[in-house]
């Protein structure tokens, strides 16, 4: 076990390498070359330009006022500067709910850390049983659980602590939770008109051999809100389009490549192979062969829009349905519209940008079957993912290197290349798929059928939460892979799981120390530095950049990414709760996590980060069960390892830690989730009326026309495309179907 | 373990006693003076009336005619006759559909067992495992698994048809719950205009200190549904009024027994005592005491009722809210109306029988505390239920009945009261506990809130069903009470618990077919002899009946019995599928069980039965989600008990089983449950639209006008209370509040 002063070095590397981000990061950000990396943000909103061409060439480049430099940690004070609510309006509700986690921690953990070091400290540092056990320990063990002998009546503070832990955390959640709820609320509330509010989304529209899915909704809808519906627009399936012009774009850059090669050094026309990777085949123009193509592909894509708008097949069995008021789509979203509940399902429409197009058509049953097979994918994924890495790692030795490409062997002979080989190969394996587990886990999503990109990260983001707890976690505490320790588990009593799991607890606080340092401390002080956007922005910004346009569009912004990041933060929770009272000594670490990462991270998304959509914190209820679910594996976890400590009176007050905890998060649910789902009839009414009173002659059908466009429509550089696509239905005045009599009143 | 005889024999006394009682209802239910016990449904449909005197006077209340003796089971044709459609209308489709349960049951199991008895009896039969163990056995266990050595390849077979007999299952389940929501949403939508149908209950009525909830309620409804609402009606807590009229009734019952026992001896006016049961104190001419007392009682019922009338804080915090079409309800019932979703919680309003008006005003917190308490008792209940009994069978022993009542002695002393006492007390506790479950797990789901009798018959049967599985399923195969197996599971591993049960499965097969002999077939056929209702009737008829109204109130129909009846069908169908793979010849004995059972209550339904409500089959997902328990069950137990038989390679074949049965499941619960919980808008839209076109001048608000009143008002004799209560609110032409500008528009 490490020593105090092994974990001493441990902080002072991890902060000294901190620090270095921060002073690099400090320098870069000065520099107005770099300017659209760090500032993105602010280029977005229009709210800042390119530098301007003012005093000396270098100075556009390069910072010259070396004033600034001195300053070089001036940007926390800015980040916190700006107010909550000009926050929300600068980078929406989702961004700011966002750093609240990190609040959330703090609060959280301040006041546990604060009663576990006044009490449960100097409780468990008076105890010499470590001295007596004639093992090797450390001062650190010496503050934990560890050093209170068997059987000793001290474990009743730890008791009541667990109770005090328990109850502060649930109030704290409660309270962010109505506070959440209240922000969501009051943001939705005071919102501009937004097209979702009036929209539903229609999915499952069944097949019909006499009508068209346009003709067929709109006959549904005026059947059965006949005083609400106001019009509609089909989807189309413009996957083939998109991708066209996806591909489109990429040649483009190609051609601008060249250009830009061309008008540098105009002697020579760039020449390009036409073959493999551009290494061999017949060598031609460059510019001339990708303005070719560029045509070519226009003249595909006009071809493949015509198709996608004449032919009905192209028209997918879903719809966006637009209600003259707020509460109609309220009504609709909210309720079951056909007797069979696998058609005409209806729900909120995202909000545009929102929308994941690819899904808007998967029918009901595949539904149910993909979700099947991702949930005994997902299975495997977590339990097994060790096996194909194992493979590729026993693959990647020397003497299999060396049987399969023999030709490389006086190469990895080398001393150095194999002990790199030796060393680097297996290792390697495992972290390219852990870069590529969150994609992994993304398309996991998408295949199950989400509709939009906020369901997508949600979805997302539990999964990988349920991964990082099974092999970060728990591989870490009992070291085995996932498989190995379901196995173990299978065999072993249900009370001896806990039992197992919380006597090695204490042994491993100095691990997850150390990996809050380099994970939480420097991984956090690195995201600010942006090595890989700022990378590829001036790789881009030389090769392809003609016009200020393109610069724009060089800069990657980036987002949250909620997949990641939130399952990251509740490692820390979970973290902080199972160690707040076995080894206290761990929560200073967690609290300078939380803190600086929301200082960064507020700077970010001041910044930097630019969001793709707008959930209106939707994904609070996912937060706040996942602590919820923190809280109860500590509680259990707690209760195994006293009762290895024969503090076994304990167990019938500790069991009803977790069942007074299930029971608070069953409470919260009913009382603050509904907020988060559904739309209530009461809002939509009072701002229903005060739209009615302040414009009373508005044309909300032409604030709808083209909301819920595909964006590839929108997108199209060709302008045709929108009056192609602008079949806007014609205000119905007269229903042709024998269904019903009734006419749509004009609202 | 019994041999086929002793199976045998069992099956002859099962079979006899079953037909003794046949032949008792057969002779008892042609006797014209049983007529009322036998047949009560036709009266109260008023198809039937009491046998006219014409013939001798013998002949009113014994039957002559002896040729109808001949035709003992002439009931058996007559009960299979009525056609289902009229059945649904003769006695709702409630009992219909629990009828369906046990065709469900023959549907299962007819043809497993046929499967079973041609494959699988003789792969069993022909080994001689048993014959080489030494161990004594039966004819029984060489048909079951138990006769396949350890490690054959003959459990492919079992596996096959574990396979075959799960597809069977889920299939007809699959069936069977898309016919009965077909029969369900049929059902709804061909019922005659019901109240039900355009009133929606509001419980937390948030209190206003300006407003009373009438009033609050009205403006609720008319800003937020302005074009729908027609109409509400508030709550009374009318609890203490309905006692007393219970009260009053009581003692009515009491008049008319000293009347009747007056006029049958003129001479003589019947005294009555006053003191403790009647046993001692002042003698008092009874006629004249129960005259006064009602009197008196009559008095305070008016003082009462005056009293709820007029005191504001007898109004409870809820409301019936009526709409003027069956969309508007649709609507208001489905979405959530306020922006705090624990108040203005709106849902369909059960039918007016149906409401349990006692539960109606419980807050939301209340609630789910509440919900907690009950939780823990369940958990208590179901595990520790043995401790009280066991403390109450060691008091009722000999010593300690002779310590506390010496006076005793002598007769305790005599052989026979002692071997009485010692052999009878100690089991008439636990006898009398089960006796008077169903009652106790009534009182839970009432104490937890629910606000309809459905809903609480149908909690109350889960319960029930849980209680079941635990004492009297694992109970008998593992022989030990419920805490005991808990603390035994709790200590054993995962994979042990199916291990253990699994192997302990084919050696209580000849136990469990002698359960279903004694409570399947005798039980079943002692219903339909209503012994306690016929002694209650006649007691009843000779006492207090004097008119025909009063002959009409001592009849007892009954109800199926939900709670308690449904239950104890799914314990034949838990036994069924466990045994189907492992013990075959129990599933003849379920199948008889079925067959016989659904005659008999089929006959009890149509004769007998009076339903207090109608759910419309809202218990299906129930009975559904119950049998595929069972299904995981006998899938687990059966990996168990093959994982011991060294037949382990089968594991990972077995173990998709119960994957794919829950994926089943949460199929048919997204693609059917729908239609049993929330109600279609667009068939609320035809009926509306059908109702108009054929009634346009309908007076809706006449028809929902007394629909919600508290029974007590409607039941009470004195018709003045009609005129208290009929405070319905007038059309509300103009709104006196500042909320909102908007009139209610005429429909």
């Amino acid at each position: 076990m490490a020593t105090l002063s092994d974990i001493g070095l441990a902080a002072a590397i991890n902060i000294l390498s901190a620090f270095a981000f921060f002073l690099a990061f400090a320098i870069l950000r000065i520099q107005p070359v770099n300017d659209r990396v760090y500032f993105p943000k602010w280029y977005i909103k229009g709210l800042r330009s390119s530098p301007s061409a003012k005093g000396a060439f270098v100075s556009k480049f390069v910072n010259l006022d070396f004033r600034s430099y001195a300053r070089f940690l001036n940007w926390m004070p800015a980040a916190l500067h700006m107010p909550e609510l000009e926050l929300i309006d600068h980078a929406g509700l989702d961004s700011v709910v966002y750093l609240r986690i990190y609040l959330l921690g703090l609060k959280i953990f301040v006041p546990i850390a604060f009663l576990a070091f006044t009490i449960m400290v100097p409780v468990n540092w008076t105890n010499n049983n470590l001295e007596h056990s004639g093992l090797t320990f450390s001062d650190i063990d010496k503050l934990s659980i560890s050093n209170i002998p068997n059987g000793s009546q001290r474990y009743w503070t730890h008791l009541v602590m667990a109770y005090a832990f328990t109850f502060w955390t649930c109030y704290v959640l409660k309270q962010e939770y109505e506070i959440v709820a209240a922000m969501r609320l009051h943001f939705l509330a005071s919102e501009q008109r937004r097209p979702d509010q009036f929209t539903v989304l229609v999915r499952n529209v069944p097949p019909d051999p006499d009508e068209s899915v346009s003709e067929l909704v709109e006959h549904f809808f005026l059947v059965n809100h006949p005083d609400h519906y106001l019009s509609h627009q089909v989807v189309y399936n413009a996957n083939k389009l998109s991708g066209l012009v996806e591909e489109k774009k990429k040649i483009r850059n190609w051609l601008d490549y060249y250009q830009n090669k061309y008008e540098r050094n105009p002697s020579k026309r760039p020449l390009l192979k036409t073959g493999f990777l551009g290494l061999w085949g017949e060598s031609v123009d460059a510019v001339d062969f990708y303005t070719a193509k560029i045509e070519r592909l226009s003249r595909d894509i006009s071809t493949e829009r015509e198709k996608i708008t004449n032919n009905p097949k192209s028209i997918m069995s879903a719809a966006f349905v637009s209600f003259k008021t707020r509460w109609g789509a309220a009504v609709c979203a909210q309720t079951q519209q056909c007797r069979n509940p696998t058609i005409w399902l209806t729900e909120w429409a995202p909000e545009p940008r929102d929308v994941y197009w690819e899904n808007l058509a998967i029918p009901f049953v595949s539904l149910t079957v993909r979700r099947l097979i991702v949930a005994v994918a997902f299975f495997f994924l977590t339990f097994f993912f060790m096996i194909p890495i194992a493979i590729v790692q026993s693959l990647a030795n020397i003497d299999s290197i060396e049987k399969a490409l023999p030709f490389l062997k006086p190469i990895i002979k080398v001393e150095f290349v194999e002990s790199f080989i030796q060393g680097f190969l297996p290792g390697i394996a495992l972290k390219i798929f852990l870069i590529f587990l969150p994609t992994i886990l993304m398309i996991m999503s998408k295949f199950e059928g989400f509709i939009s990109l906020s369901a997508l990260e949600r979805r997302s983001a539990s999964r990988y939460y349920f991964f990082q707890f099974i092999n970060v976690f728990l591989g870490s505490i009992i070291t085995g892979t996932a498989f190995q320790q379901l196995n173990q588990f299978i065999h072993q009593s249900t009370d001896e799981i806990p039992k197992t799991i919380g006597a090695s607890i204490p042994m491993k606080a100095t691990f997850f120390i150390t990996y809050i340092m380099v994970d939480g401390w420097a991984g956090v002080a690195a995201e600010i530095l942006r090595l890989k956007p700022l990378i590829f922005y001036h790789l881009k910004n030389f090769f392809l950049v003609k016009t200020e346009k393109d610069r724009e569009e060089a800069m990657d912004p980036g987002t949250i990414g909620f997949n990641t990041g939130e399952p990251r933060i509740q490692l820390y929770f979970l973290l902080g709760l199972v160690y707040a009272v076995v080894t206290p000594i761990l929560l200073p670490f967690i609290i300078v996590f939380f803190g600086l990462a929301y200082v960064v991270f507020r700077h970010q998304i001041i910044n930097v980060y630019n969001q793709e959509y707008e959930s209106a914190a939707a994904f609070w209820p996912d937060v706040h069960l996942r602590i919820i679910v923190a809280l109860t594996v500590s509680q259990l976890l707690l209760m195994g390892l006293l009762s290895t400590k024969e503090a076994a009176s304990s167990t019938p007050l500790l069991i009803t830690l977790p069942v007074l905890t299930i029971w608070f998060h069953r409470f919260c649910k009913k009382r603050y989730e509904p907020a988060f789902v559904r739309n209530p009839i009461q809002e939509a009414m009072m701002k229903d009326t005060l739209e009615r009173a302040r414009e009373p002659s508005l044309n909300l059908k032409g604030f709808l026309q083209n909301a819920y466009m595909h964006p590839v429509f929108k997108s199209a550089d060709d302008e045709d495309i929108y009056v192609a696509m602008g079949e806007w239905e014609e205000e119905p005045s007269l229903i042709s179907t024998k269904r019903t009599s009734k006419r749509s009143t004009a609202f």
